[in-house]
């Protein structure tokens, strides 16, 4: 190492020593000590062990709102910024916490598109439980999720809709970060969480964004409350961001719809769309895209929005746009209207319901998002592959009834011993109660 | 990597991911969570950033006293412990926290010897404003700070003393976090010095130690409450690993005698066993070689140790056994009773008392100690040199009195300009008053 390139890497180490004191401290920090930490993130200008030692303190003394919208901008800044002010106008981009079964941006989308709002999202690819948008989207057959800048901006502006996957160019101190959160026990944060999601929003060009946090057993954030609040943050600390911003608190204690699995969710999203379902995942579609609406300015209030959406499905709109946008993306639009030409598993085995008539209690969206991983359909590393025709179709819904010999599960698997071994997880996963038990709430809150 | 590599580095990552996780949240530590954590810091079994997120976890969540007497174990155990059980009986070995101007080590080891204890030291190099013994001996022409623990032993056997410099196989654990608590602002914690001092001791096979703890401007830990409660951690966690100790709380918010430099604190320590000093530095001397002679079992109680030691120093026994001992390290006899021997400065400036009469109401011992390391006398990184003639003499005491051209100090500088910014920095350090002004304690506490 050069003299002067020592001097600079030992000044850097000082400058992140008094940062790190100041947070065990539980001092305020300035904005010119977010942006560094963000800028020596982004390009190591500090040891790991540095940077570890501060998410650490900060997790323990947790930054406050103002500290955390400098961190959300500075980690946006701290990269790539793309610019779509060009897009038409009115633009919204929706993202949702993750959670089991939720292909809510694959209705979601197209049915806003159909609206007049151009609908653009980059999306991330799906771990642990949690399912990605693209990784549902990939198994349309020939379906491209690796679209640049230009072609995100180029598609949008033709036909109101794109979506891509994670750039590693968008705010690679969020990336640095991210990563030692998730090996040092620091990763359930609401500051990081917040700056982490609304960080890459900002980066991605976002200028109004619709926010859908899950909670129960299957969110990344299970407690009502904590749900609650992380909404609260993120709606305020997006605004102080300059980002016109809406969060809609909705149910994850059991996975949502009927399918959980990349194709299988795939075919329930187009399903849906096509005016083939009637439950409560339709239900919550139509809501979210009435308050999109709403904030987009399209619609004045949630229910002319509600009443827009309804419209757009009826008329058969919002299903030719989700064909206009697959074409547009190079894949097999021929799927959207039959389903079973997507990707599909070896075995199908149904699973009923055998005993004396009974009222489901709870079907854990945890264990059941846990059981279609184990099935192939999931990642637990970030270089697993996934195999896209395995999963779940689980037509039973917290406070239905079950009678002797009601379909309780189809279970879509590569082989007879998985299917076998996800058949006790879904019974594990599902609880029964002889008197009859409520319906899960919907949605929990609007911010 | 090999793939049984690879999990065998996941699955430690895994581990260490649920002990920061334990610790975050205020769980009590498993023995078996601890002495995996000094396992993995001293054989590099996980990531530099997990050991540190830890650290600044257990820096605002505090271990409690079990879980540091396991740490303290589970670090000596981290590398080569040695055996010195074969020791001629009584033996000690005498640690202080470190201060400015502490030559005590150099004074206390002989006095013990010719009271017929064993006095063994193993002692780390000076770093900042707390002077090394290992650097000061080294001043002494000849003197070898390199022993095996074999011919530690052996003199030690043949002659009661032996003194060596640091060896970096020993509690390696400890290594590797102190350098990383450097670097995360993590050193100030109870748990993590009290068992960074102790895992050394017994890894250096200790069995009873004389603990100095400083308390003041120029100490470690400044306040004297925390250096009380330092010194009571010292004493619990060290009987808890099975160690005769006895901790004394002395004041360091002044230099430690008149000498401040590493050949001028040879000086003073030569001139104290010969009788030629009478001040407070002598003073402290005997007292804490009585709490060693009682602590030793060789005094029936301090009044009786303080006696032998008095009788030693008088006798003329001690200087015999500080000429034994330096001839016995290769170094130059001479030195003993003739201190010009040893290393001088180029240039010598005298300061004196310029204004009417007035009281020492303070001599900042950490702006002093900042000064000799400005003159060249001590290290601010780990491999600066130093210069053995420089220092400061200080004939002032706090609570004494200056007259109009009475000596303030002598200033010992490489050049004519060090020694002038080193008058202006002693005009800073030293605080005067017109009123009379109270002594400082000598001995605040003894655990």
């Amino acid at each position: 190492m050069e003299a002067h390139q020592r001097l600079a890497f030992e000044r850097a180490s000082e400058t992140m020593q008094a940062i790190i004191a100041h947070r065990r401290d539980r001092k305020d920090h300035t904005r010119a000590e977010i942006r560094f930490l963000a800028q020596a993130a982004a390009m190591e200008l500090v040891p790991d062990y540095q940077l570890s030692a501060w998410l650490m303190a900060a997790f323990l003394n947790p930054l406050n709102e103002t500290e955390t919208a400098w961190l959300t901008e500075a980690m946006a800044d701290s990269g790539e910024r793309l610019d779509l002010r060009r897009l038409p106008k009115p633009w919204i981009d929706k993202h949702s916490t993750g959670g089991v079964g939720d292909k809510t941006s694959l209705v979601l989308m197209p049915l806003l598109a159909a609206c007049g709002v151009t609908v653009v999202k980059m999306s991330g690819r799906g771990l642990g439980i949690t399912g990605g948008t693209v990784d549902k989207l990939a198994s349309i057959p020939g379906f491209r999720t690796d679209l640049t800048a230009k072609q995100m901006q180029d598609q949008a502006a033709r036909i109101g809709i794109a979506v891509t996957g994670p750039s590693g160019e968008l705010a690679p101190a969020d990336k640095t970060l991210y990563a030692l959160r998730d090996a040092t026990g620091t990763v359930e944060n609401l500051p990081f969480l917040v700056s982490s999601i609304l960080s890459k929003k900002l980066a991605g060009g976002a200028e109004s964004v619709m926010l859908d946090v899950k909670t129960g057993f299957g969110a990344l954030i299970q407690p009502l409350d904590k749900s609650r609040e992380l909404a609260g943050w993120l709606v305020r600390i997006g605004r102080k961001c300059g980002l016109n911003v809406r969060a809609a608190v909705t149910d994850m204690n059991a996975p949502l719809g009927v399918c959980v699995g990349n194709a299988l969710e795939v075919r329930e999203a187009f399903d849906t769309l096509a005016g083939r379902t009637n439950g409560r995942f339709r239900e919550l579609c139509v809501r979210l895209a009435g308050y999109a609406l709403d904030l987009s300015g399209t619609a004045t209030g949630d229910r002319e929005g509600r009443e827009m959406a309804e419209r757009a499905m009826q008329s058969g709109a919002a299903l030719g746009k989700a064909r206009e946008w697959v074409a547009a993306q190079g894949g097999d639009v021929a799927v959207v209207d039959e389903p079973r030409r997507l990707p599909a598993a070896e075995v199908v085995v149904e699973v009923r319901h055998a005993g004396p008539r009974a009222y489901v209690q709870e079907l854990n969206a945890r264990h059941i998002g846990e059981t279609v991983v184990r099935l192939g359909g999931g990642r637990t590393k970030k270089d697993d592959k996934i195999d896209p025709g395995v999963g779940l179709e689980l037509p039973v819904t917290v406070g239905g009834k079950l009678e002797e010999g009601d379909l309780v599960a189809r279970i879509h698997a590569a082989g007879a011993r998985d299917a076998e071994a996800a058949e006790a997880s879904v019974r594990e996963a599902l609880v029964l109660s002889e008197r009859p038990t409520p319906m899960l709430p919907l949605i929990y809150d609007l911010v």
